[in-house]
């Protein structure tokens, strides 16, 4: 089966649950996702207290309407999720249409469009609409029926970890907690899911690989309370995963510090493959996860690779938002990205060379030419002389390739060569 | 009364004294101001080392003046002080003209003007006339009356401090050690009395304010030798504040640092008020006090405000920098300038993020919506998430501002909230 | 006797001699150089460990040549030592054209040029013919003659010290390991001997000047693990010397740290003299002994100076690198270039303010007018000022001079002031 079938067939059984960031939807599409990616699953007890915050009540919803005057069931949460208002507390009863106008949320300049809504902190009931929908509201008595329940559970955030020869990590971080909505939100899981897989079938990583399907602020939260402080020891890059469906060309946030190996592995790769691209500056005011990795008091080195910004389209957060606005070859086409993303990240290799006072003796290695030739130098010897110089442990190999203009795979080889004879030593 | 009105008399009562770096007039001056701003004198005695330099005598001048073979008093310092040369010893007798001139200082480029001339570490005696003055004496003999006294006494270098709710502390500096000379002398000393006046006057201030009514050169070195440690840990802009009166523009002299909360807090108020100005670099050999407060031993962050620089005018260090030369409204404008730069500088609050692992939960402080909307972030939203980003001990707002394009005053709202959830606290 | 006169005859002596890393006609050039410059001979083992290297046995060649099937001796080493392969064993025999053709070296591209070839690390020998006289070689028998020993003996790096005021060190070094050529090898020990020559006759040195004939990379690696800590300590600036005879336009390499004292002083020579010059980034993947010294080990401030770089000149390593390649007159040239760099050098001063708190008292030292002028401070008095600020240890005059605007030399007549008066302190 090609990628872009099976693709569809994951996104077509998560499309319909109402995932939050708690509940059992949440489990079901966890445990679908599983299918791709074993998944560990880190517990957050309701109540709990993770960093400043407080895990708040598990929520599952099974049915919501209201029937309008004339015995119409409008905004039925079984033909969309996103008619209900996401954390809604459970409701029964009749009331007017001036009352239930006060739980109708829409959005008036794009009438076709039911927003996305929730309510995870504050106990509230409502309703979205489109604003269509929303204008032909007869008057008269309407009854409403919300089958919601809050009660005490956990948040869970799972997560895998693919280990590699380097205990040095390269992390995805996505999170699974909006209900049907597709770019914002099953393209992020989807590519990380399909991700995992590419890299697991892997015959050879050097780094170790860790993924994450978090729920948004809180579970990222939730789960540096656990692993922070070990990230900012062992990780070296990271990518925050969403919005990674959209006909829209890449986009490349920076992390806070702005220059690590995040950027430059995906510079590298729209460079060398010619990839148009947009770049866009570090911004907490306007971000996912990555604010939370990217929180002073972690400042891990976590860019953001996804197609159009979240926010920059006007689908983001509505029902336009569906599987027709995204289509599964640019879903596709994003993991190929991460893919070589990673194989540029691969090939990042940072050594340090352990005979670093004055060249050591190639030619006894069998790394130099025994014959001291009139022409140039040739390019082997050149790169060995590069990396002796430039392996300090502070300068990776694309670095090094850069700033001597030999080509990195060439590079690579000779580090190999240099390995072997306990010359360079990884890092 | 108006600040120019009240400008000028407290000028015109200021003008005739014969201030010098010590003495009589200088203490008169100092009596003068201290109806404006309560100030505390650092007394320092005639043979005291401070730092490299030995307190000098103390020097009183009462009459000088020489008559010609006509009959015709000439060069009388009750006409003008500036005709008799700072520190002169006391001199009678009669001599020719050309002993005379040996002792007589003129400007031949500016026939008109009397040159101000000082000799503090030398002891001589000597007259200032203009050009046109000097060419008309007739030959002859001339009877010389100089009633001078040089005796033990002490330096005086006056200070008050202006409490704020922080220890943090801006300092402004200038000097009262010149005799009638308006711009570069005059419009300092009352600047910063003025300056005192509306700062103190202000209901809250977080900064501490210091003023410095020193004598140029040896007096802020003394001053330095007992107050440059405690500066050093507690100052985080100043100025030094002198020709402020000319119809010049305003000059921003960067201290040695080059970008501190000075240079900062003044570009900032430029820009917003589209106010012209020029810029200076830092210049060892070409300054005043500030070349003190930035010596290498103290490097404080000591920038310059003033309109035109000094030795940047004709009239600078001769009698044509009398009231004529200057304005009151000028100078009233430069305090208003001063005055707003504090503004400046009061918003340039620096904070430090005490929840900085991932973001804390603003929903359950009434900080964040508790509805997750479809449209975008708002505002204050937006504010709080980069001030808990920035907030890092080493961002003042108004950098956070630029960098993430938010209004100065809009931040500053934040932070309250912020600051009076215990999320942020003022450093 | 002129300089270009006196370096032909020693070019002369030196020429015919077969130079290799080791052996009696090293030894013989040694002594030659040392009627020049006094030198200390460090002496290494054969099998002696250095970092990562051993040091390899004594190499001496007496003869070597082939006799053609018409009895036509050719490739014979005492017409050019190139003709026999540098550390080439001893051989005795009758072989085939064929079997010969495998040990003889030529170059198509250049067919009038013998090239240079080394088998230092490997025992094997050979020829080296130009392709002209390749392609003529009749076929039949062949009788080689090889007479050549190889023995256990000592590598020999020599070295002297020319002291100065200062223990700050300024290093010179070259290679003397290669036979006849021309300028990649004699022009750089006789311009560092030369130069030794001049230097030694100034009256009065403040930095110390160490001169280094090494071997090139053995030679180098043996020198640095004896004198590569006490050089990290004492080092401030270093230039590499070779190919400086040729009639190019001078060349700068720089050091790995690339803007250190040694690239400042050659340039700022080249600004003041308006000399022409090619400027070339510090390359680990072609050099010389400058490789050695920027080893990420040492990190030294070493540049290089040449004329036309190596390998940038098709006689490089070849028989064409002969007396006519080069000029005596552009050898003397290049000699010029460095003593006028070390003139540069040599005003490089590095000063500590002893009294940074605050100005000092110039006016009782005889430093400052006792007069208070009203024109333009003098510029004797701007650079005390400037230097007081910033001689901080950090920045050396000519940064300083930059900086001002103030003449190196008009700066340079102030420290000397500054000094005596123990205010600033030379480090």
């Amino acid at each position: 089966m090609t990628d872009t079938k099976k693709l569809e067939q994951y996104f077509d059984r998560l499309w319909p649950l109402c995932r939050s960031i708690t509940g059992k939807d949440h489990l079901k599409s966890l445990d679908i996702l599983s299918e791709l990616i074993p998944l560990t699953y880190l517990n957050f007890e309701t109540g709990q207290k993770v960093n400043d915050w407080f895990i708040p009540k598990e929520w599952n919803a099974r049915d919501a309407y209201f029937i309008d005057p004339s015995g119409i069931k409008r905004a039925s949460f079984k033909v969309n999720n996103l008619h209900l208002v996401n954390y809604s507390i459970p409701f029964k009863g009749k009331i007017s249409l001036s009352e239930l106008k006060k739980h109708i949320y829409y959005i008036q300049e794009q009438p076709q469009a039911i927003p996305y809504i929730t309510s995870y902190y504050k106990e509230r009931w409502g309703f979205c609409l489109s604003y269509n929908e929303f204008i032909e509201l007869p008057e008269g008595e309407y009854e409403v029926f919300i089958d919601t329940e809050l009660k005490p559970g956990k948040l869970v955030v799972a997560e895998t970890l693919l280990e590699g020869e380097s205990k040095k990590e390269i992390l995805f971080s996505t999170y699974l907690c909006h209900p049907s909505l597709a770019n914002n939100e099953l393209t992020g899981p989807l590519a990380l899911s399909f991700l995992y897989d590419r890299l697991s079938n892997k015959s050879k990583r050097h780094f170790t690989y860790r993924f994450v399907i978090s729920v948004e602020t809180i579970g990222t939260i939730a789960y540096l309370s656990q692993r922070g402080e070990y990230l900012k020891n062992n990780m070296i890059a990271g990518y925050q995963m969403t919005c990674l469906g959209d006909p829209g060309k890449l986009t490349l946030k920076k992390s806070r510090s702005q220059n690590t190996l995040a950027e430059r592995a995906a510079l590298k790769y729209f460079a060398e493959t010619n990839t148009p691209f947009n770049i866009e500056e570090f911004d907490p005011g306007n971000g996912s996860d990555e604010r939370q990795y990217c929180s002073p008091g972690y400042d891990l080195p976590m860019a953001s690779l996804m197609r159009t910004m979240y926010a920059r389209y006007p689908e983001y957060h509505t029902s336009l938002d569906n599987k027709n606005f995204i289509s599964m070859a640019s879903l596709a086409e994003s993991i190929d990205a991460y893919e070589k993303i990673v194989e540029c990240i691969e090939s990042s290799e940072i050594y340090l060379n352990n005979l670093p006072y004055g060249e050591p003796n190639l030619g006894r290695r069998g790394l130099y030419p025994t014959l001291g030739l009139t022409n140039e130098i040739d390019n082997q010897t050149k790169s060995i002389m590069w990396l002796l110089n430039y392996c300090d442990g502070k300068h990776e190999l694309e670095y090094i390739s850069e700033k001597s203009k030999i080509n990195l795979n060439f590079l690579k080889d000779t580090v190999r060569h240099l390995e072997s004879q306990n010359i360079l030593t990884k890092i």
